[in-house]
């Protein structure tokens, strides 16, 4: 089955928001077999949306509208879809019912436009919206479906999973299966170049590469009758690349970096605390993202100023004064600090220049140290220093960078355990 | 003029990456008057992105590709733009030295498929890849523009920055003005009813509505034969806008609410310090996401285990034991904690329940206590504080929403400066 995804709201077409929608449907119906081939986006205009819309029926099977449900009067999707689906609108009284509750619910006054939501196609299964209160459906007409999802992607997210999924499995047959390797620390031309042959000689499975910002992921594809045979496939040709490149591989399956080294932090047992500067609690806010976190980390001193690497890490004056804040000397002063405090058996600090300003010439922005004492359950330690030059022209970004360094540095030690 | 994006990758229809390249060209297109009616997202597919170019080309008077212009085989955007306009690929000579050079710069060994980057087609203007080995181009055939940018989003912003942006500049003449207006505490609907009639009789400027996670805002829009002219009736708009809803109104230029804060601490001289808990970080992060910060944060206590609030807040274990580590009690200590550290003039600290387990019938996910203590230059202390309910069965959206609450609180404070 072919799918399109068509997003309608003009605030995407004026770049203030970013389409999550589209990456999340795409994702979710590629794992469920279904080939998503194009996204449209279309702004509050009913005349772009039907052409759009008609376009995207002509293309594909399946289109997945998200956008326009709301209760105000630029909303108007439902209203598009009923005319190219040759249907009409008609009041739900049960969806009425579920807005009326959900304002209750939430204890604010329902305002009139509202009622506007309850409004859905005669012809359609309605899909209840159990985060807020737009109902969606889906409506098909000589053998081609429209599925209409609200535009709040938590809204939206919940609605998919809960109501159209289901209903999109017993649509479909077909079996796919794939596996996402991630690679950090090798260049994407560099990867092709050394899997070029198992690239040129595929048709099943195919494999393609991707560059990520700090970066490379490949996707093994396999499409077979049976599940089994998919699998065994691809399975089959991720042994091979793991034989090639294993050591940059960091997961099989799309898992991102800090799920992979939180999971193995609590597997392990491993205790880990930290010291930020540049990251400014980036690398705790990151790993602080995992659930179940709490038992293996502990805290986090944010010690932004020179005084606070004093005072909470016990940094030496004469160090900052010598080698500067920026320095593997701080960076190994702070990690020992958090070690003081925490006994953590992971301490991991960092600190340098995220910029714009701030860098020199011998000092750039871009250039960070990061230090690990790693502490086993006998009291052995050892430490571990990395210096490394970011080398991007962009605070967030040096930022995000370092942060990735420092679950790399952390998931090296892992890998090793 | 209008204008359609068209981003190329499969990576985008799998839904592995977001595209942000389509939000930032469109903020980019706007500002400078062009309206933008369309994205459109293609896989790595010469047919399908033949198809929805001519299309996008008969639809709009500029098409504006990202991605597909890389090393690698199933990079094909640029042959098939040179067969749509007609055009024929050519090797570049600068642009071969560029990418010599870049790889030279980065120290890296240049593979042999890097040099069908340096081909570009005969007639277009080439677009220099400061950033990056892809140049872009831009070609025009009967009134209709192709400009074609590589898909790594550093390259491509800088891309059109430098030198697209100036090159379109030149084809177009209108003048549009907007303001965005973002507000905090009212939801879209209310929002709406409040400004029907100011809605509803607008032809220019016009007022519409959005609602994001967490927030709402207005764009108010004006398209007027002189800038002076439309800048006048924007303001007079905004100014009305202002009388009626200005409790709700962080900033009418659509800055973040994170900028506008630190902005106004850093004009304010206002130091600040906190201690997170359920945030685990990310309230430091997002606050040392502005440059320049490091002149008023002076330091952050990410205490996620009991014993590190006790220890580094110096919280009393018998609160802790008496009213729990989510209380407002304990959010009250560690902001106390926080000041006998530091000093600070704003010490601001937070615990709740992130989710998605830890809740209880009594304190759900989604809790949170945020305590704040202001004190001024002469020693004056007051004491803030705000159980909040975040109700949102998501981790992360728990976490980020916090973080703009305990923004919003300092926002208040400063405002009332």
């Amino acid at each position: 089955m072919k799918a399109s995804i068509l997003s309608v709201g003009t605030e995407l077409l004026f770049g203030q928001t970013l389409n999550t929608n589209s990456a999340f449907l795409s994702d979710r119906l590629n794992r469920m077999g279904i080939d998503v081939l194009y996204h449209f986006t279309v702004g509050d205009n009913p005349d772009r949306l039907e052409e759009i819309l008609e376009e995207a029926l002509r293309k594909t099977d399946l289109v997945i509208t998200t956008g326009g449900l709301g209760p105000t009067q630029d909303d108007l999707t439902k209203e598009t879809v009923c005319k190219v689906m040759k249907d009409e609108l008609v009041l739900d009284e049960p969806a009425l019912l579920a807005i009326q509750q959900f304002f209750l619910k939430v204890n604010r006054p329902m305002t009139e436009n509202n009622v506007k939501q309850a409004y859905v196609p005669k012809k359609a299964l309605i899909l209840h919206n159990n985060m807020g209160t737009a109902p969606g459906f889906a409506l098909t007409l000589e053998g081609k479906t429209v599925a209409c999802l609200p535009g709040p992607p938590r809204e939206m997210s919940a609605m998919f999973d809960e109501s159209l999924a289901p209903y999109i499995q017993k649509m479909t047959g077909s079996t796919i299966y794939y596996r996402l390797v991630r690679t950090y620390g090798i260049g994407e031309s560099a990867l092709e170049t050394t899997l070029l042959d198992l690239i040129d000689t595929q048709t099943d499975p195919t494999i393609a590469t991707y560059a990520m910002e700090g970066e490379c992921y490949l996707r093994v594809t396999s499409k077979r009758d049976t599940l089994e045979e998919a699998q065994q496939q691809v399975d089959f040709m991720v042994a091979e690349i793991l034989a090639r490149i294993g050591k940059y591989v960091y997961s099989i399956d799309g898992e991102n970096l800090v799920d992979v080294v939180a999971s193995k932090l609590i597997e392990h047992k491993m205790t880990i605390s930290c010291a930020e500067s540049c990251t400014g609690g980036l690398f705790a806010a990151t790993l602080t993202r995992v659930p179940g976190i709490s038992s293996v980390f502990d805290r986090c001193f944010v010690t932004y100023s020179n005084q606070a690497k004093i005072e909470e890490l016990g940094v030496l004056p004469d160090t900052l004064e010598k080698y500067g804040a920026v320095s593997m000397e701080t960076a190994k002063e702070m990690a020992q600090g958090v070690f003081r405090a925490t006994q953590s058996n992971i301490c991991i600090a960092v600190t340098g220049i995220a910029g714009p300003d701030g860098g020199t010439e011998e000092k750039p922005v871009g250039l960070v140290y990061i230090s690990l004492i790693l502490t086993d359950n006998t009291g052995k330690q050892q430490v571990y220093g990395e210096e490394k030059y970011i080398q991007r022209n962009h605070r967030e970004k040096n930022r995000e960078l370092t942060v990735l360094a420092m679950l790399h540095q952390v998931h090296r030690l892992l890998m090793e355990m």
